[in-house]
């Protein structure tokens, strides 16, 4: 319950970048609409396809694809100087979504009795899956090949719920996780981390 | 029946337009033979993959793989100066096997019995999966990211259908929608249609 | 037996290559073992998601996965001027991968009595896909689209095995084609074979 709560900000922080990114892409509304639908959405189905599993198709979302589509529809009537900041929100709401996502795929996993790496893999695809779909459909890079460290922090969700370190039946020791997450990923960017530590062809 | 042989057609403009793409752009003889059995097939597998129903594979096309190729060495054989002409071509072709694979798209959904947003989904990726597969392996820029109305046309058809705004099984009202549909697509580009209507960084 | 080791050799070969590429790329340690891990894979999961076959998933490797993991190891600690060579290793490493995978996928595909059509589409994308999807996550031009013959020796291995022109229970046959699909390769690389032969555009 508490995490469905959680669910619905995700999806709606991730509907909203993607709208946002389309519109600094100058795309058409069509264009706002597919990646406002795209980005919360497509972690999951890439997920479902390759775990095997029933894809949850973006018709049968229900209330997660109401919510998508108030969001684009916000974002597509906002006021033209709040869209204007798109460039920053884009990496807060995109950390949101990372986190939630990341954690609702270990989950998914766990809920299904897959094995450790597919807890992993389930956490890395589901938290980083939109925002590389959405960053392929708008021709950017993916902000997972940028520098900072991003992907790791899916990981790293996943493999706190797979080991267990958290009871992740215990809502508030979700939300922790959920906060810890993101915060991590907003020092990454802020401070400007990096995982290089061997640079083979420095010139 | 009827719509039997307008497949074909479209399987032949596909395979034809995949052809002429790949040796627009030097591909060697692999290159076009991959191009040109891409281009017709890859939007009914995405959209397979997708609802998870069961791939027909390139190999189980029967007769269909035979106008592929068949085409595809008429191509390659073709008069030089007929190829030259391979630009405006490309989109008359195009917007055939659009419309073509669009309503087979829509229809295919519908003899499942999907929902209607699946009848949509159906439609639009049956439709423009191909030429999406054709410009990304020539390394082009996907047609449907172009600005003049694409996509749309192929939502349009999977909605008059989805409604029951024809009857399916009325061959006469499918072949008006597929020719109103080349109609819509081809006019978008010769008017240069466009659906943006709000633009946020004029500069 | 045989064969099992020649696919020992193979996954170490594609992630000493797919590693190799990250560095030289400059990725961080993440995104060298990402490339490391799915260099050697991703064929194998691309042809069982296209066949509709169970998908062997990477934490379900078992001991290809260690191999995997101790080559990206090893390559990551290489002295610097042994890794210097990666052009020229790269080619060589690809084709020895191309030819071992091509081969898995065709026998694959035999294993499971798939029909003709499947052997040829399977040894393709087996030795094809772990190569692309190296070069794609690299953003670099995907080799199998380079000038040089690349994805026909697949097919040829495909072809061969599917007509039983080896008996392909057979290892000591079996070796014999996995080391003329290497070689023709680098014959197709060092001597610069083209398939191009009908040239439309030239000016």
């Amino acid at each position: 319950m508490a995490w469905d709560f959680l669910n619905f900000v995700a999806v709606a922080a991730f509907a909203f970048s993607g709208a946002i990114v389309a519109m600094s892409e100058r795309y058409d509304i069509f264009g706002v609409i597919i990646l406002g639908i795209a980005t919360p959405f497509a972690g999951g189905i890439a997920r479902n396809l390759f775990l095997q599993q029933d894809v949850v198709h973006i018709w049968e979302q229900g209330i997660f694809l109401y919510v998508a589509v108030g969001t684009i529809m916000i974002v597509y009537f906002f006021p033209k100087r709040w869209v204007m900041f798109w460039n920053r929100w884009n990496v807060y709401l995109d950390a949101f979504g990372l986190s939630a996502f990341a954690i609702q795929g270990a989950l998914f996993a766990m809920n299904k009795d897959l094995p450790f790496g597919a807890v992993l893999f389930s956490a890395i695809i589901t938290g980083v899956g939109g925002g590389v779909t959405r960053d392929v459909l708008a021709q950017r890079r993916p902000m997972v090949l940028h520098t900072e460290i991003y992907a790791v922090w899916a990981l790293v969700a996943g493999a706190i719920i797979a080991y267990g370190i958290i009871d992740y039946s215990n809502p508030i020791q979700l939300y922790i996780l959920f906060v810890a997450i993101i915060t991590l990923r907003l020092l990454s960017f802020h401070m400007n981390w990096h995982l290089r530590f061997r640079d083979l062809y420095r010139i």
